[in-house]
This record gives structure tokens, C-alpha cells and sequence, in this order.
């Protein structure tokens, strides 16, 4: 397996990538729609590096789905793909075989195997939402179905402020991007990205520190629960919220090192942007038995 | 290895068994004290089942520990161990290989290879302390060194109760024994085992129960944080605290089912007092990589 196909499917870009030994040779970056664009991008990309076909196509989704059939479910931030059999409508296409994962769980493994590399680490997608990725013991931990990882919906407080999955009081119901958003509405009266108000936490006005320092502590506490389950020497970061790291990073791990024993090494994915298509395209070769 | 001694020392007591084929032989149950009494009760063991000596030693102890050395650290609740080396102790007077484990880490190793069987689980024992053991995908998760499946505390509340670790609202300080123990002393004016308290909230004792919902919820949030982040199939329960399951799983399944979106079947250790034993003695055939 040497000609890799990747392909990323975010909340609001898609990226897909031709892989070979670990090197992106080629991308295409669009915004999200459903199959038909993705084929489209994939055949563009085997034009542009001379490949015939690929070897075998990887995908990773942010979207709950039966990792055994390939097929996404219950997926209301991706409606072009809710219910879409992935795996048999590419293989029909390219005839090769095909692999579906979740997007955060296939960044894991991006860094596992050309990133970190570490044994036992965290992976956390900070952004729009929150998405996690455990590697223990120098594999993937997929869970019994492949939706394991959900660091974003672990419960922090019970009484806590709605998520969108339908519980209360979910990290990313706390520190989520869009939940940052809803809550500026409410406390400083307009509705700002979390760029936004991060700049206004380093200005200082009150609501808007105050909403960060909230999110901050949240994340150390769930990164700090984390530390004392799975004993990790690493906590890897990516997502647009890292952008702000050198404000929001120091608040985080304070956070961690008062509510864990343990103390793993805080830091930034070394692939970047690539990071979910380089372990999406790393799937074929590291499939779970589920 | 066909001829195996599993350690499980506990808080108050220790008991040794000689194992073969996942069968208890016979067992030593002793109040816990040092590494003589325990050398002393190998002895006597393999006089009885006719051993000249062991293929291997499995101890399994509920303390912070240097697993590569076979060193117990920092360890408040076994004096007589703390700083001991119980690798090299054994090794000299028995000539064998010798492994130490954590004591929770050891019971759901047991729980993988005798009792269950299952490949994505938690273990996890309440009595006088909460600890816990986490199989992921057919491996017991280890962590860097060894430390990892401290469910007993993760923080569910910053501004909890102080824990006897030194941090506050672990799930420990909330629902394990000895701190409902605390707490009864303030709410109901006399200090009760939790056993008496279970047999008050029984009554409907409002003080009583109370508390026991306080900690059949935290139980419960914190059995849907492992949901949520490991996907497993099942959780298992071990621990004095299961003698009162009738009452108290009810309630912490409920907690569980409201906070988390994945719903593991929840079970009682197929493999009794046993189940730390079985597990250290499994353990120098399952030793991790660390």
C-alpha cells in the first residue's frame, strides 16, 4: 500500500490529499459538500500525481458512524453525508478498498505515525467543537464501535449550560467555539467568533476574560481527568482554537497541573493542517478488528 | 508458566493464592502487613499444592509504584510497603520472575483473561477507596508507567471536598467509602461505615440518603466520562460497596444513562474476592511494555 488517498471531511472544509510514505504530494482544499465533489477532488488528484488508482482510500468524518459498514449516521452538521454508505460509494469508483473513521480519532493516528509518536497521548481537536483521539499503549483506542475519544461530550457539570448533543454541561457545551459564541451573546451582549473574543479577553474587558478563563479551566479539568484515567506522557493540540495557544495554553494546563497527579507534556500537532488527512490516509494500514 | 502465585495486597488484607490454569489451589487470606508475612504464606502455599517452587510471582498492590523497578512509592495506606522493592524481595527467597502491578489494574487484567472476556471494559472497585482498571481494545491500558485507570480521581468538582490525595472533588472524595465515612459524621452527627449508611438510606433516612444519591450520581458521571472517552462494552464492579448493588447500581446506572450518549452494559465481577489475585497471577504472563 503506497499510493494513499486521504480524505478529511470537516464541519466546513474537506481536504483531501494523495499520501505516499508519509508526504502529502498533492491536496485539494473545498468547502464541504457531499460524495460526488469528494470523487471529483480524488480523480483530480491521481490525474495531477499519475497514479491510475490508489492503493486504498482513507476517510475521516465528524460524524457518529458504523465503522464496519463505512456508513455515516446521524450526522446534522454534515447533511450532505447523514446516512451516506462512504466506503461502497468510493470503492464503486476507484476499486480499491476503503476505510471510514472518526475524524479526531484518525488525527491520533495521523500523529502516532508521522507526527509525535508517542505511546500513550491525547489528541484534541480544539475548534467549532471539541473532538478527542486516544492512543494507549502505542495503538488507537477506537471503542467497541469506533466512537470512542469524545472529549468534547464528557459531562463536567450536570447542571451545566445545553449541548447541542442533547446533555447538559459538556466540555464543548463549555469551551466549544460556537458555544463560546452563544455565550458572548448572552454575557457581553453580541454575538463574537471565539477569535473575537479571545482579543477582547487580551484586552482585558471582564466578560469576555471571564468567559475564556471559564473555557480554559473547563478544558484543564477534562485534560486533567484524562491524565488520571489513561496516564498519558503527551497532550497534543490542534483546531483553529490553537491559533490563540500563547493566551489560551498557559490558562489550560495550569488548570491540568492543579487537578491531576499526573503531568504529561502539553503540546501543538506537529502536522498542522495536514494532520487529520495524513491519518486518514493512514487508516487502510491501521484498522481496528472491532 | 504453569505454576503461579498471585499477590493482592489490600488496605486490610492481603491474600495469596497458587494458581494454574486460572484455578485458585489454595489461598492464604491474612491481615495485610510486610513482605516477611507474604514471603511466609508463598512458603506455605507451595508446601500445600506441592511445588518445589513457582514458575513466576504476580503481586498486585493499591499504591503509587515504579513498575519497571518493582518499586512501591509514596504509599500512606500500607506502611509496611512503602519503599519496598517487591520484585527483588521475592526473586532472592523464591528464584523466580516476579512482576508488580497496581491492584485495580491487576483485577481487570483478571477480568480479561478469567472472568468477562470482554475487549473494551472498565474495572472498577468501590469500597473504602475507588479504583479502577481500563481494557481497550483486548490490552489492559498500563499508561507511561503503570499509573493509569485512577477513576477514583478524576475530578468531578474543583471546589469539592478535599480528597486524602490532596486535590479536591475527586469522585474518590465524594463516593468512596471512608469519605462517605467523613461526611456522614457532618450530615447525619456520627461516623458510620458505609455499609450503616446504605442500611439508613435503606430506611429513607433523609440525611443518609442524601448522600448516598450524591454518590451514586458522582459514580454515575464518572462511569459516563469513561463512556464517552472509551466506548467500552461493559463496566464491571468489584469492591465492598457491591454488597449493597440492589440499591445503589440502580441509581448509578441511571447517572450514568443521563450523562453519556454510549450505554455499556454494567456488571458485577464474574470472579468474586478472587479477581485480584487471578489477575496478579496473571501478570507475568501479560507483563506490559513500558
Amino acid at each position: 500500500m503506497e499510493r494513499l488517498i486521504g480524505v478529511d471531511i470537516g464541519g466546513t472544509r474537506t481536504r483531501v490529499g494523495a499520501v505516499r510514505a508519509g508526504q502529502v504530494l498533492a491536496r485539494r482544499v473545498f468547502p464541504t459538500r457531499g460524495l460526488a465533489e469528494v470523487k471529483e477532488a480524488i480523480a483530480a488528484l491521481l490525474k495531477e500525481v499519475g497514479w491510475e488508482k490508489p492503493d486504498a482510500i482513507g476517510v475521516g468524518a465528524p460524524a457518529p458512524m458504523d465503522m464496519r459498514q463505512g456508513l455515516i449516521l446521524n450526522a446534522p452538521n454534515l447533511p450532505h453525508w447523514d446516512g451516506v454508505n462512504v466506503v461502497e460509494g468510493l470503492r464503486e469508483t476507484f476499486r480499491c478498498p476503503v476505510f471510514l473513521g472518526n475524524d479526531a480519532n484518525c488525527a491520533a493516528l495521523g500523529e502516532l505515525v508521522h507526527g509525535w509518536k508517542a505511546r500513550n497521548f491525547l489528541y484534541v481537536t480544539w475548534s467549532t467543537g471539541i473532538g478527542g483521539g486516544i492512543v494507549a499503549g502505542g495503538q488507537v483506542v477506537w471503542g467497541a464501535t469506533g466512537q470512542a475519544g469524545e472529549i468534547g461530550h464528557i459531562t463536567l457539570d450536570p447542571n451545566g449550560p445545553l449541548c447541542r448533543c442533547g446533555k447538559r454541561g459538556c466540555l464543548e457545551a463549555i469551551a466549544g467555539g460556537a458555544a463560546l459564541g452563544d455565550r458572548a451573546l448572552e454575557r457581553v451582549g453580541q454575538r463574537l467568533s471565539a477569535k473575537e473574543l479571545v482579543e477582547r479577553a487580551r484586552k482585558g474587558e471582564p466578560g469576555a476574560l471571564s468567559l475564556i478563563d471559564s473555557a480554559c479551566l473547563a478544558m484543564g479539568q477534562a485534560l486533567a481527568i484524562v491524565a488520571e484515567l489513561l496516564e498519558p506522557e503527551m497532550i497534543i493540540f490542534g483546531g483553529g482554537l490553537t491559533n490563540s495557544w500563547d493566551f489560551l495554553g498557559p490558562k489550560v494546563v495550569t488548570g491540568l497541573q492543579t487537578m491531576s497527579r499526573v503531568r504529561p507534556r502539553v503540546e501543538l500537532t506537529k502536522l498542522g493542517d495536514d494532520v487529520g488527512l495524513l491519518g486518514a490516509a493512514a487508516l487502510p494500514l491501521h484498522f481496528p478488528k472491532l
